[in-house]
């Protein structure tokens, strides 16, 4: 937790929290911070800044807030994952928000299993958990919104032309002899397919919709490896 | 398992293997192929090519081998790493094999808790099985070798200038105003420190021995993830 991530019912009064539960026992345990200490704070969707510990309870403390930077810039990045299996999800969702990506389209595809879709993981309480803890480890308040669609053609067809559109569009995809591009910099939406990868029809439409495949070398990797590769590969970063 | 694992013993005979246990279950179950079927193999450390299913028993498979093709090149890196805790540790090994990484030094840092370094993760056999999962999920055959070193000064004065020579140097620090650069595409040693990062004393002795430190945004990234993006950001690909 490089910046402690604040909510409107954590404010006990005009810049005053007190804070609970995992984030107090992180203070406590790991910090192992005390009274007059500062941590970085932010508030969801919110500014960043400091908080100072005044006071040290059995299970809470309280902090003054001071807020007044702006969060860091998002990525310009809309993520399209084909449903990964729930226990990778959760770290996908950790490591995507970490480094920045603000919209994420989970979909269907041939090759993912129906039971993905049963996931406690993908219901908003859980999955927030995840995204909380990849702002706090990037220093971030801006929450992802995380899309849903279980139907590849309709979604594929009508929704992902008007969300690529004046982006740089590509699919990764290892049949392919185009090669990924490096520091592309620009707008951009990433489609990623389930392990196994998109069959041929999911390609084709998708290449109707102005997808191009692209590869990124002869190693077939994980989708959770594939995804930060990516990302890493098309922004320039620093 | 993009590619099918075997060992000297899995060898029945010239050219004929008997298969067991997870790769057996694997084929059954996952791959859900028979006979006259063909799947990738390659011969740990050796050549790959395919194997021919001969013969389906109720808990074994029996394959007629061909090898003929040489694995795939691997990375020009050494990656040096302060000992993360074991969970992520199987996770690094199997996602930096996967992208060819053949030389990883385990170290101590003043981060590193002292309970990692007697986890089982860290003894041979176990080890090697999440080796194994990153060269059969690239179709690779070449175990990277990893080495582990107890004494930070001893080794960062000592061995590492000798392990970099002539290779670019560098160390993941978000505290630097150096940018790390894209696509170095040459012989690189790159070390990355424990959550919480590196103390200063160890940055200077890095230093000393060569190490200039490189940050790769504002973004501080959690060591799982910063290994993929530095790695995939280092070299060119495809």
């Amino acid at each position: 937790m490089n910046l402690m991530l604040l909510e409107k019912n954590d404010f006990t009064g005009p810049g005053r929290v007190i804070i609970f539960g995992r984030r107090f026992d992180h203070v406590k345990n790991v910090l192992q911070a005390g009274i007059g200490e500062s941590l970085s704070c932010g508030i969801v969707n919110g500014k960043m800044g400091t908080g100072r510990i005044m006071a040290v309870h059995s299970d809470s403390l309280e902090m003054d807030i001071s807020l007044e930077i702006e969060p860091p810039e998002p990525l310009p990045l809309t993520l399209v994952l084909a449903l990964p299996r729930p226990k990778m999800l959760k770290r996908i969702f950790e490591s995507v928000t970490s480094l920045g990506v603000k919209e994420i389209y989970l979909i269907n595809s041939w090759r993912v299993e129906k039971s993905f879709w049963q996931s406690p993981v993908l219901e908003a309480r859980e999955l927030e958990k995840y995204l909380r803890l990849g702002l706090e480890q990037s220093k971030d308040t801006m929450m992802p919104r995380i899309h849903q669609k279980r139907f590849f053609t309709k979604f594929v067809k009508q929704e992902l032309p008007v969300i690529g559109k004046d982006s740089f569009c590509m699919t990764a995809h290892p049949k392919t002899s185009n090669i990924c591009p490096m520091g592309v910099n620009k707008k951009t939406c990433l489609v990623i397919g389930p392990e196994g990868g998109f069959i041929d029809l999911e390609i084709k439409t998708l290449e109707e919709s102005g997808f191009t495949t692209y590869n990124i070398g002869q190693r077939i990797l994980r989708v959770e490896t594939a995804t930060t590769f990516l990302i890493s590969r098309l922004f320039a970063w620093g």
